[in-house]
């Protein structure tokens, strides 16, 4: 243990608090907050983690706690609460170091998701989780998605969004002109003028990224101009539409990777 | 306008709230309670609308709701809030008669979705919009699995409770070897000793049943075992596992109706 902090106005605390609270100040800081015993173990598996907060209760219940990396800081309960954001707090928190993609990662024959304008940080979290699942390569956020390091995407992701590369772009016609020059089939989702998901080829040896607008605009018709292929899931007429993280995860799980 | 309610005592007030808060309650009366705008216009398509709150405001706001059928009541804003179970009310509110389904019309050929203590309303209410949107005929329910005309769930389902038949059974066993009497195939979601989905075929002319566990603990051993196939859903070793919501419905568009 490296320090025990008794005051809820202590410089670490205030400072995990502005991470959870704040998508400018983590792009900063290059650095993010997480929330909960299983969540801080798994991102630690795959991110930096810095430092480790948690109570008594929490060290006695599960000691293997000790030995996650990082500087460890033993925290009262009153501590615990002002930096807890669900209703059932476990009383463990991280703060670890964002891990860093660029769009030059992206490569020919890769496997790519594409969200553009998703707002809901379950959403974005489910289709994370989803993505890693069925063995794409990476994730493209557009400007004005839910930020993948906030601690409801997080909690939604259940750590996947450093199980992958995440990227967050600004438009998304560049960056998919830019795909479509390597070789890489982009394929807007949309329920008009589309073909059915199932007479749509699964495997494009070039690469894809699958490109998921939200859930009540859709994709804008800029970006639909900048994919070469259009599809949707067909359904019956008694609903109106799916929840875009389910409907995003069945796309993801069509176009999964080979030998899943 | 049938009355204007000034009162949060008003017995027709304390009836509904005793709908939403009270599952036993609702099954003794036949009713639920419902809240919002577009839910309440989704349920009155297919569900027998008895009683309609709204607020001046709401009525200024959306004038289509003075043609919905039933009793409507004026309720003023402090009453609209004793009724409002979310953040951002919209002062829509509705009372309906429960559908009644029974086992007895479960048939030969059909299309159905079994779900085992899944407790969570957000994942029932989304499976049964997937049901609903790939054409399945009707949903079981075993006991412990969140009430279908719940308020949470309703949301999740967006009104696809009362589109297609609900049926809540005790135990599943039973219910499946009734359905595989019938010629039914009866499809067990599970990890272990189980078939890709990929490779399970999509099509069972006799009828199929799709049975899903809750998220935590997955389908009990009984349940397993009074299916007739096993199937999973292959994902990397990236994460632990999907969402439960998501991995049902990923399962219900594989086996979805002809034609979709």
């Amino acid at each position: 243990m490296d320090e025990k902090i008794t005051s809820r106005d202590n410089a670490r605390v205030k400072y995990a608090c502005r991470l959870a609270a704040s998508g400018a100040f983590r792009k900063e800081e290059g650095r993010f907050f997480a929330e909960g015993r299983k969540l801080c173990c798994e991102l630690a598996k795959d991110a930096v983690l810095e430092q480790l907060f948690y109570t008594a209760a929490a060290a006695e219940k599960w000691p293997e706690l000790a030995a996650l990396p990082g500087a460890h800081f033993l925290v009262e309960e009153h501590v615990a609460a002002k930096l807890a954001d669900v209703p059932s707090p476990q009383g463990v928190f991280g703060v670890f170091r964002t891990p860093a993609h660029t769009l030059d990662e992206v490569r020919a024959g890769g496997r790519y998701l594409a969200l553009e304008r998703v707002q809901d940080p379950g959403n974005v979290g489910t289709l994370l989780r989803s993505a890693a699942a069925f063995g794409f390569d990476g994730v493209i956020l557009s400007d004005g998605c839910a930020a993948p390091y906030a601690p409801k995407t997080l909690r939604a992701s259940m750590g996947a969004a450093v199980r992958l590369p995440v990227i967050e772009a600004g438009a998304l016609p560049p960056v998919l002109a830019a795909m479509r020059a390597k070789g890489i089939e982009c394929l807007a989702a949309a329920l008009y003028q589309s073909e059915p998901l199932g007479s749509a080829p699964a495997d494009y040896p070039g690469g894809v990224c699958v490109v998921i607008g939200s859930e009540g605009q859709g994709l804008t018709g800029e970006t639909i101009a900048a994919c070469s292929r259009t599809v949707r899931i067909p359904m019956t007429d008694r609903v109106e539409s799916l929840n875009a993280g389910i409907a995003g995860s069945i796309l993801l799980w069509h176009f999964r990777g080979a030998g899943l």
